[in-house]
């Protein structure tokens, strides 16, 4: 197999559906691109980078060596959009606003993975990240997870994919909420990440000798910015207005998120009756997977997956439900519910090029 | 150096207090042997372990090669403690419960490890953990957390060494209770444990494989055994009888412990009244270290030390108190603490042996 | 989706070749029935185990949670045959034996993943594993390697699938040894292997307190069991006995085989050379990826996947080529390439159901 | 205990020997300060970093909290020398020789753990390296292994302190070079490393998520700048130059070197004579450990302490030996060593504030 060309075609296809990367130096541009490179329909004819302009991909990830061609360019949304049916945006948050609506005048499809346009409300998003400069595109974007929010996801040409923290904390709430059986004021919510969060910009806080053989809390008290995007998406299952209290640490592995989330029962309700709740709202969701009553997820059985694993218990000594979900960050929590997303816009099988076993151990 | 023998000897000199260690081979057992070598006043004259009776321990743990001649016998209490001015026992519960009393009648000092002798009520004890069959001495067992039993374990010649969840989880809310700030019907404890405190039985869920890339909840729902203690001792500062719940979660790291400790709060407290509280409820304390407002613990800072790290917050959002305490399980939550209450049992300099600084990174 | 049926079938499809694992409880076992559920045309019928009859695999493994049914079965070999049309045998050396030849008398396809059949010679077997009781049927088994011997798998009906080191060390030496550039003499090959190597067997050695934050050589002086089978397979290629120095490591990481591989050249080669050489040995090959010069693989870059990473250079002030191969060892050094010889033996795609990306971080 | 103030003086005492450390705000800068701190008899006067300059060591490692108030200066070497009886330089190579002349001009004790003033020779460094602009004073220079050459050490007062690699090495070769063993045209060096030794300097190649569930060659080829020192070192005790293959690797560990060494014995040498050999050489010292015949270290009994843990055989089959050594980078391999140079200069008992367990798990 020669270098710099496929000679080896592991990955080729007929692909009708052309890609446009916005932004893919990142852990979360790299997991978009590895997984259309295996997606059956989709095509990528753009990964842009200003920093890495010139650089073939798989000199910045040798794990693309001899799989691709593909090369960073640094190209204006305009020039993107020309040669693409859908566009990814994996930038920071404050950058995206400025190219999202270059993407959407183009009138193609835009998934959106930064936090721009996750807040419905433009005052929020200012108290908690700054200034908005492209809020009068905000209500045309839809949230991104596609359990709980599918018509609305396939009607839309701009989705705002989810933050990864919400998507395990939504998704393990939603049955509870929507059920009304837990008092809305008592939720406390104990997540865990991997590192990879934190994304491939050097930082001493994410070296290996400052996270091997650790274990932290960080922005704790109510400080971490998914917070208003937690709270939104509890509260539209609530049917009321939901504060709650949000505490991330960082743990010792690249990928996975474990959301253990506690709140007050209001009704009589059994471990038994949990599950069978559970089941029945995530009835034929691929990717939702509930536990037997008695049993947990563990991120590990998740890792390069798209599945959201959930376990619930009650503790009947103080009568508090306890959900634990779990996912993989960079994939239900990031690049793997954008294309889920995508194939929902496209009118393609939803699962297409997510059909992807957990790797274990 | 020769193997087998103390030819250079580092740890020697002229030490006075002798030592026998009951069931010596587990993770516990091996660093009260690490600890006491570097401890001035301390030499050890029995290791037991009827499955390696006979093994040098350094052919079962090659850290202690050419440190010690020290090998396994299997021996009765009577025998250990003719030879011994202090007992440690490294049992599991329920084999510990049949030692104690044969020490306790050599009139020895006895510090026991397990679980046996922490429950001041033995009713309580089987309903958790299964029969007691020493419950006659139970009564002569002091929890021998320093802090904050100091004068009585000064005085006692038998203390029941308290759990690692325990250690930490008392420590950090123990300010709160004795100043009645918080609820305490509310209160939350999500702690995250080293795969140490599993111990060194081979088990399929504490090998490398199964907990590298992972992190779980285990025991969710009031399940687990460190339950009674911890409200045992958060009931005696709070004046009243606690129930709370508890998650342990499983941690990719060999050492460590954090509890994540939620609580509403009773009366306008802010952070830096907490700071203050928790201060001065510590002053003076040799291994408990208190953060500066914002600032949270990390295991990786206390790892190799006896410290018991303390940072808190309010979640003013939710008028929540947070805090985050964190110890190296085996040390504070076992062998180190055990050092720290024969050292006061004995007379000794409370710190004496445990001058060791946290290894980072 | 409901547990213990596949409500929502992400893996399902018309699939024509009927898979029995016999021996299916391990590492191995898994990663075969990981990947086969994945595979276009297979369909596994039987899982057995002794141990484990009756229970769920996703009870034993819970990354299968939802994607299957199959449980555990005792059964002869008989009995799986008759439902198969290839068998993947996942035992340890020494059973395998047992039943590889019933098996073979069902007139099925055998891939035998243990070592028991990978030595052309049953008294090599012998000196280095004991007993060999089945030598009748040793002529009959292939050594599967598909890139060195396609053609002869391709015709068989019973392979003997290569050991993990093996595999990293032929397919990182054969080039050089089939051009005769090396002394035959001078090889010296330093292995480094993840933990899962070790099977999930519980062994104290394998717990993650013993392999975390370690790292450690084994079986040092030639005393390592795949010695034989890599000595084979370079004879092979040098046409002439080869002696070698083989040392394994352990990486406390879970996947992932890293050789380095020393030897004397025997003629005035350069790094460019050799890395033209190693192109056209592996020229159309899927899986076996060639680095530039002056870049070495990382066994981070082919975990999750069936491919084979080499890189080469040599070190001019002593004259000596130095390969670095990288395999993930559950695949390319077991089930993968299990799956890629079954491929080649059914007159399927060679790489039917292992087209799959590398895993990220 | 206030933060700021060492209310607790776990660590204090009457200490006689002033010490700076110019550039400590590496990891090897504050293994320096942590293993000082423990020391019975040094005081450190200053540390310096330009870039952390009023910035408490706390803030900047939090291992430190409450355990010193030292915090960062900007200084000349002439200040610092003003107030210390012994500097250390923790400084990059190239920085390093711009201050040490300073230094020993001020007629104070100097340890310099660069790579400055390792090479004898100042033309092999500026082949290396770059421009020596401090040859003036290398013959000053004391190559500080104190096993190899306590007694010039105890006479300088100039040492170069030696870089971990070469300290895992030279001792490991030594005995056998010394006595003619081997074949100096044969040695193969394959060294693996924990990630600390790259530094804190954020980079991507030293992210978590880079290094963990990775392990990979770098430097191949005879390209690592440690070469030239090793080759020195072991030219001295064969009595002729050496030149041999030398190959690190990365460990996904935060501590430890393991060095497997590779030659050809030229006289019939036994497993037992040699291992006789190593104790004889090394008998007597109280840092180095030599392995039973059969037995082999681990980074992990070594961690965390000043050991260097050798084991050794014979490969029968090859005639060649195998010599595996094991050391914790940050201690033996730099600032344990640096420590024991400083006690030998001053005439310390060499031990001193080395007298520390590995810790394990």
């Amino acid at each position: 197999m020669s270098m710099g060309s496929v000679s080896a075609p592991l990955f080729l296809g007929v692909k009708m559906i052309k890609i446009g990367i916005y932004g893919a130096s990142g852990y979360t541009g790299q997991e978009l691109v590895r997984l259309l490179i295996q997606h059956p329909e989709a095509k990528i004819t753009a990964i842009t980078s200003r920093r890495y302009k010139g650089t073939p991909l798989a000199d910045l990830y040798p794990v693309f060596t001899g799989l691709t061609d593909l090369a960073f360019i640094d190209a204006s949304p305009e020039d993107v959009a020309k040669d693409a049916d859908v566009i990814f945006l994996a930038l920071p948050h404050g950058v995206s606003m400025e190219a999202v609506p270059k993407f959407l005048a183009s009138g193609k499809k835009v998934i959106d993975l930064s936090a721009d346009f996750r807040l419905n409300d433009a005052g929020t998003y200012e108290k908690w990240y700054g200034k908005h400069t492209a809020s009068q595109v905000l209500s045309e974007a839809v949230y991104g997870i596609p359990e709980l929010f599918r018509e609305k996801i396939g009607q839309s040409s701009f989705v705002a994919n989810p933050g990864c923290y919400p998507t395990s904390i939504i998704l393990g709430l939603a049955p509870v909420l929507k059920n009304g059986c837990i008092d809305v004021k008592s939720i406390i919510v104990d997540s865990k990440s991997g590192v990879s969060g934190a994304g491939r910009e050097p930082a001493v806080g994410s070296l290996f000798c400052e996270v091997s053989d650790g274990f932290k809390a960080y922005k704790v008290g109510g400080q971490h910015r998914h917070t208003p995007e937690i709270e939104q998406g509890l509260s539209h299952f609530a049917g009321q207005e939901v504060t709650m209290t949000f505490t991330p640490h960082l743990i010792p592995a690249s990928r996975g998120i474990l959301s253990t989330i506690y709140a007050t029962l209001t009704k009589d309700t059994g471990a038994r009756d949990l599950e069978k709740m559970y089941r029945e709202f995530y009835a034929g969701e691929p990717f939702v997977r509930i536990y037997k009553t008695g049993a947990f997820p563990n991120i590990s059985s998740v890792k390069g997956s798209n599945f959201c694993d959930i376990g619930m218990t009650v503790d009947k000594r103080t009568n508090r439900l306890i959900v634990v979900s779990a996912i993989d960050n960079l994939i239900k929590g990031a690049s793997g519910q954008a294309i889920q997303n995508m194939n929902l816009m496209c009118g393609l099988e939803e699962a297409a090029g997510l059909k992807i076993m957990p790797v274990f151990p």
